[in-house]
């Protein structure tokens, strides 16, 4: 027997209808591109996404057709979203960090029709617009004023918004139409595109608006620096207008002044972003001595968030940090860590150690610890397995196909990433399980060996990778490379580690390196390093081999 | 195009399963109905709920078969919830409040195949089981010391658990199955059936767990005060386990002094009631003097909240009030009156005022106000109109067909109740539709009138219908039922009115009655008022035809 509820089907133009029809005067607060702050509201979004949608339609766009973005977080481009999604056209955010061949290469994966962009990526596009043979249209968000003409054929935003109409039905289709595509970071191999569906994203954003997960409200000031082009911006892009707050949207500059002048002059009480950004805040903050005057909380992920930044936000700052995890594939929440009654009632030294782990799964998302045979693991905080999810906003197959079949056979979603779980329920990432090291059937985290070795006050960066061993399949080998100027032995490094990891863990060599090779966001590229590493031979290895 | 996210069913018994997977040592802590407080856990109520659904199995419980309780809140009662929607059967909540003939129609009505029942209970059902025919079996939630032996051939709750086996499949089925069955509460009319879905409550239940509407974490103490049998405990059932967080079931003593207890002894954080059950909280207090030490917020709701009530919470005890609007038919929540930054700004009178009002719609409510012929009218917080609601928690029509098609071409449904908007975003009721009072075109509130009535200090209850006039076509008359031992006048009461209502407004009459009736569940009865008024004819009509 079915139930006699209305059929509602989840689609996200209804996000900004709601904004619009109950905070329609509720600002949108940009530091353009062009420079100056500029502000909007959500009647005003709601308003020109529909004249948007309006110049999709006589660019020719259809529904399905893949619209994307290659564009900062601005007021612009929260209406082209919108404006893409409304009439079930796909919109694609495009990683600016990505190298320009990566971006073609995705732009044709993809086959974008149309492209809307920045002034700043007009140079790079001027480069490569050849290269992009699927693109029918490009659009530049600007107004004719600031029109460049070095892209032949180029369209100015503010001219076609003119010239539309604001009258525009939105949705009307299937919950599970297609609403946003985006390729993961290409850290470990190429880039898979994500395709969402209105459903996982309305449902995403009412699981992020939940107390436990953002706990974002209608009184919040929301700065979302994290990007629209990674995953989503978190959700905020969605749940910032589904409760009517306050966005203020950074632009381009994500620097520590640029940053620290938004949460001041606008009041942020809420903000999102990966560890690195809130380095560059803090720094600034340490420089100048300058105080928050209404920063309540961050939410901090992407990355692993450092005791460091923990600890000065709270003790230092009076803010309140929210670890998360999540990827591409997951919307990309997965956990956050707030704090549950137990961890509460704990020491203050004894929360953060929880802090510091990447949190517990919120209702919507299942997870699961196995083994390479896929036998489910303990929720002892010791045992390593495999990170395992499944729910409505995790991915079911890569665009296109890419990877096959990537399921388990109870649906689950292999996230690539090697877990514990504590009995707790907080899920903490020890590495990526293409980067494990399998040394005797047991599994050393090459991360937290990499983690430990950076804190040597001679190096600039560390990386671990496994090197074969015909005894014990793999050993760990640590790649350093050293701050300008400074010199180091082997020992030195292996005396440094020593009591701070388990005796099996201690590398068997430490090679130092001019580079260590980053990825486009940032990320170390192991591949690379192994690559670069290939002819390369364990001591122990020839010894044992001897 | 479709996106490429998982198929992942929203159904309910995901939400148990994911508390016993990482909160199973939270507590749920129960005023029995034996007596004592018991205390289990999470992943006791999630091993005893796949007992219970074997139970039903062996009973012959089949997926779509409604099992009824007649029950207060209790550990028991939120496993019995979970059992029954695992396994596609409904769980149909009576309302032990409703007389016997209308709780054995809505029975009859729902073709209820087992009953399950607290103790309380068992002398009702001894003198009407005969007439529940399609009920097959009567389970009664006690254990074998407690047995009665006055229900013939009646189950014993405990027993039966201890029996099964706790190893059964929930889920797998379409989320739009059928999961609940609610009465409404026969104020207008008959009580009609609203079938929950899966999906419906699911949606419901991440609604209310945002920040602005019930905003509910795993750190909070919930007592839901609100039973299970009024529309899902306003989805505290479902929105407790969802965020971990522990739960006090009060069983049967609503009275101050109990809930207080409670409150105290366990610590709760955030509890939800109607305000006749606030204000005996409240009597409590101020008779004893009591402190409530722990208490932070409340949410307030299905009826409105008194502004007496209102002041005591926030000024006397520093306790936040949420006022709620909603409906059986709405899951129930429909409006929440969490302020906007916009309300915040204002002086704390001004707040206030907002405050008093129903509240504003979360992302999932679709909300207007029409005409009489649907046209739409303004948000100005002056224009009286229908308030017409759409979303995935709203129902489509109402078990078995009653009532036939009750949306309107746009697919909203139709309230009953008479409201205004503002430009705040802010809706409040005034009336009900059937009540509200048509005086030359224009609308009277009756409950307006009735609420300053009620304030005159002689009158114990008072209630205002619309009489016919041959000019005006109806024009208010008051009843009023004075306290014991007063005596008054026509003109006391109009005397006191004037000024505090608008001149067109003030009634034609004043009629003192010996009874003001009261519904089942304590609201004015005003189709029995105007059954009881038939042969009435206003002075003014009379003077009017002659
Ligand atoms: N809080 C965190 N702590 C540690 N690692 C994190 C955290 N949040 C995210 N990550 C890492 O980031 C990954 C998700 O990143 P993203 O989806 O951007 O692409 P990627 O995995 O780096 O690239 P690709 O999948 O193409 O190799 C996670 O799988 C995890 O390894
Ligand atoms: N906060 C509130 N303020 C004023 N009225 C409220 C509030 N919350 C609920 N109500 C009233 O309660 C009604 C919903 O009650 P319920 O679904 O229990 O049945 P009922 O409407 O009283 O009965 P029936 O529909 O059978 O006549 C609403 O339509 C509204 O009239
Ligand atoms: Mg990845
Ligand atoms: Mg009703």
């Amino acid at each position: 027997m079915l139930g006699l509820m209305q059929d509602w089907p989840l689609t996200v133009d209804k996000i900004l209808d709601h904004a619009n029809n109950w905070h329609p005067r509720q600002e949108i607060v940009t530091r353009s591109v062009e420079g100056p702050i500029v502000r909007t509201t959500y009647a005003d979004a709601h308003d020109r996404a529909k004249r948007l949608s309006n110049v999709l339609k006589s660019l020719g766009v259809q529904p399905g057709d893949r619209v994307a973005t290659l564009a900062w977080n601005t007021a612009r481009h929260l209406e082209t979203w919108y404006g893409i999604m409304g009439i079930g056209a796909v919109c694609h955010t495009l990683n600016p960090r990505l190298f320009p061949d990566q971006l073609c290469y995705i732009i044709g994966h993809a086959q974008d029709k149309v492209l809307f962009t920045d002034l700043t990526f007009v140079p790079l596009l001027a480069r490569f617009r050849e290269q992009m043979a699927s693109v029918q249209h490009v659009v530049i968000m600007t107004d004719a004023e600031h029109m460049p003409d070095s892209i032949p054929g180029a369209l100015c935003y503010e001219t076609l918004l003119e010239q539309a109409s604001a009258d525009c039905e939105w949705g009307g289709f299937d919950e599970n139409t297609a609403a946003g595509l985006c390729y993961t970071s290409g850290t470990t191999g190429n880039p898979k595109g994500v395709l969402y569906s209105h459903r996982s994203n309305f449902l995403h954003t009412l699981v992020t608006m939940t107390t436990d997960v953002m706990g974002i409200g209608g009184r919040d000031v929301i700065l979302p620096i994290v990007p629209m082009f990674h995953a989503n911006a978190w959700g905020i892009a969605f749940s910032g207008p589904a409760v009517g707050a306050k966005v203020v949207m950074p632009g381009m500059r994500l620097d520590g002044a640029s940053v620290f002048e938004l949460l001041e002059s606008e009041q942020v009480t809420f903000s999102a972003a990966v560890p690195t950004v809130w380095q560059m805040l803090l720094n600034h903050l340490r420089e100048t001595g300058a105080r928050l005057s209404s920063l309540k909380r961050v939410v901090i992920g992407g990355a692993a968030v450092p005791e460091a930044i923990l600890r000065a936000f709270q003790d230092d700052y009076g803010v309140e940090v929210s670890h998360a995890w999540g990827m591409t594939e997951t919307s990309p929440l997965g956990t956050v860590g707030t704090p549950t009654a137990e961890v509460l009632r704990m020491s203050a030294e004894d929360q953060r150690r929880f802090q510091l782990k990447q949190g517990r799964p919120p209702l919507g998302i299942e997870m699961k610890l196995t083994d390479d045979e896929g036998r489910e693991l303990p929720h002892d905080g010791k045992t390593y397995g495999r990170l395992k999810v499944k729910g409505p906003f995790v991915v079911r197959e890569y665009f296109r196909g890419e990877g096959g079949d990537i399921l388990d056979p109870q649906g689950f979603f292999d996230t690539g990433d090697v877990a514990v779980l504590d009995p707790q329920g907080y899920m903490q990432i020890t590495d990526r399980s293409k980067d494990v090291i399998k040394s005797g059937g047991e599994w050393i985290s090459s991360i937290e060996i990499e983690n430990i070795a950076v804190g040597h006050p001679k190096a600039a960066l560390a990386a671990v990778i496994g090197a074969a061993h015909p005894k014990w399949d793999e050993r760990p080998v640590l790649l350093v490379k050293l701050k300008d100027g400074e010199a180091a032995t082997r020992d030195d490094f292996l005396q440094y580690l020593e009591g701070k990891i388990a005796k099996w863990w201690m590398p068997d060599d430490v090679v130092f390196v001019e580079e260590i090779p980053l990825g486009a966001t940032g990320k170390i590229d192991k591949k690379l390093i192994r690559e670069r590493m290939k002819e390369y031979v364990l001591p122990t290895a020839a010894a044992a081999r001897a």
